[in-house]
């Protein structure tokens, strides 16, 4: 049996699947959970892959690692979006951190992954984490706390999803943070994506972020398997974060992908036509 | 009317084709040029991706430039593989190159190439160039000449390329590069293939190579989206080589994807489970 995502009209990736552990759709979705031969357990949302057992590591570590340490001492996040948990276990790594809101549009999603991916799931249900089920464009619009690092682990920019790639939304992560707060998102594909990350770098800027970088990797089940993540900061530079102190404090932290050198990497390998707006696609 | 490559038994990827351009069987294997609506013309070659006009700068601009640029005056170059071309036209664009051998077992693909994809064949008849049908695992082993900068642009290690991934062939090819010269290889997924890449490794520093580094980037059509490169050098780091003097070289020079911080990024951004040798997939 095979499974099948169209990530454009005109490209398709197709996984052989083993058995279909869930089906149900929730308010505002088609949730699959599907276990293949290639990548293990896989959450698909409205036929779309959003994490797998096997590649998820990618992701999570570097769309959590990046930002906290670039932050010198993270105490207090908020993560958006990430209903499958594992953005919640990577920043629960960190023992500077206390406290961890988790504002996620879709329980139904939670409950999902709590019972079919244990090992993303995990820390859900920490001591230290909250969990709001609300939307988080509502949430930061209203919201009076004020975080040390702000996570939008968000799926594509369709439906429920599409303002938290608008001004509005940044303006409003911005005043959620501290003088010296740090936010990272999930940006889509460099090549398929290029006009939507540059909107979004202009827009982190226009909303007063001193410092907007991107970062490229590779995940196999997304569209082109080349992707981005963007850092905003208020005050640090994450190239300017020295290698011995992440080192230092990587000694307490497990990793699969990140270490001092990735940290790094993933900001520098940000390809030319990005920087300059040369259309490849 | 749609392509679809099975990049493994279990994961296959699919393109729309709105015309097949040329189908044809060389002596070694089934060619075909495929007009895509993502990705433009498509060479394949035993229904396996090669290269495309959309996705091609990537790949050819960084199994050429940090090899090119590691080297401080790369004058005489040898190319095993790459009969699209691609290779070819990025080495041409460094003035200091007075001589390029090009080394390609497969006559039919070079001619078909030159015929579809003139974007990328556009160089193999430069003066500079002389082009040699034969064998670059033998040719290596019978070549008594010396280059300052040697890439093997390489297909899949199955056939009648399977000798470009063992011991003898790197060190047949240590002994074709002068006393500071550097190659580079085109050495496959990091997810799908961990263990061939710590192999070649081992095999490129057992044959004499003081610094050997893989290079990691994406290319959505090569499966899993994840890909790499292998560069082995005599003398120079590239890590060491200034960004101002890459700069400076680069006024020269047009590129899309590599510029002197890539030129960093793509070594750095090494994950940790290739440096540790962490099973992960």
């Amino acid at each position: 049996m095979w499974f099948s995502e169209y990530q454009t009209k005109d490209l398709k990736i197709s996984v052989k699947v083993k058995d279909v552990l869930f089906t149900g759709r929730s308010k505002y979705q088609e949730i699959q959970i599907l276990d293949t031969v290639t990548f293990g357990r896989a959450l698909v949302l409205d036929n779309t892959f959003q994490t797998t057992e096997k590649d998820e590591f990618i992701y999570h570590e570097l769309i959590t690692h990046p930002a906290m340490f670039t932050h010198p001492d993270p105490k207090k996040i908020l993560v958006i979006g990430g209903g499958d948990g594992g953005t919640i276990r990577e920043v629960l790594k960190h023992d500077t951190v206390e406290r961890v809101d988790f504002v996620e549009l879709d329980e139904m999603v939670v409950e999902v992954c709590k019972k079919y991916l244990p090992t993303l799931s995990c820390q859900i249900d920490n001591e230290k984490v909250t969990t709001i089920f609300t939307d988080g464009i509502e949430y930061v619009a209203q919201c009076k706390e004020k975080y040390d690092v702000i996570i939008v682990d968000c799926p594509d920019p369709v439906g429920p999803a599409k303002g938290l790639f608008e001004k509005d939304f940044y303006k409003n992560v911005y005043k959620c943070l501290e003088e010296d707060g740090v936010m990272v998102q999930q940006t889509e594909s460099p090549i398929f994506n290029r006009d939507l990350i540059l909107n979004i770098k202009r827009y982190l800027e226009d909303a007063g972020f001193n410092i907007v970088k991107l970062m490229v990797y590779a995940i196999p089940t997304y569209p082109s398997g080349f992707w981005s993540f963007t850092l905003a900061s208020k005050k640090y530079d994450p190239l300017e974060v020295s290698p011995e102190k992440i080192r230092e404090r990587l000694k307490n932290i497990e990793t699969k992908y990140y270490d001092e050198d990735v940290h790094r990497g993933v900001f520098l390998a940000v390809p030319k036509f990005l920087k300059e707006n040369i259309p490849v696609f």
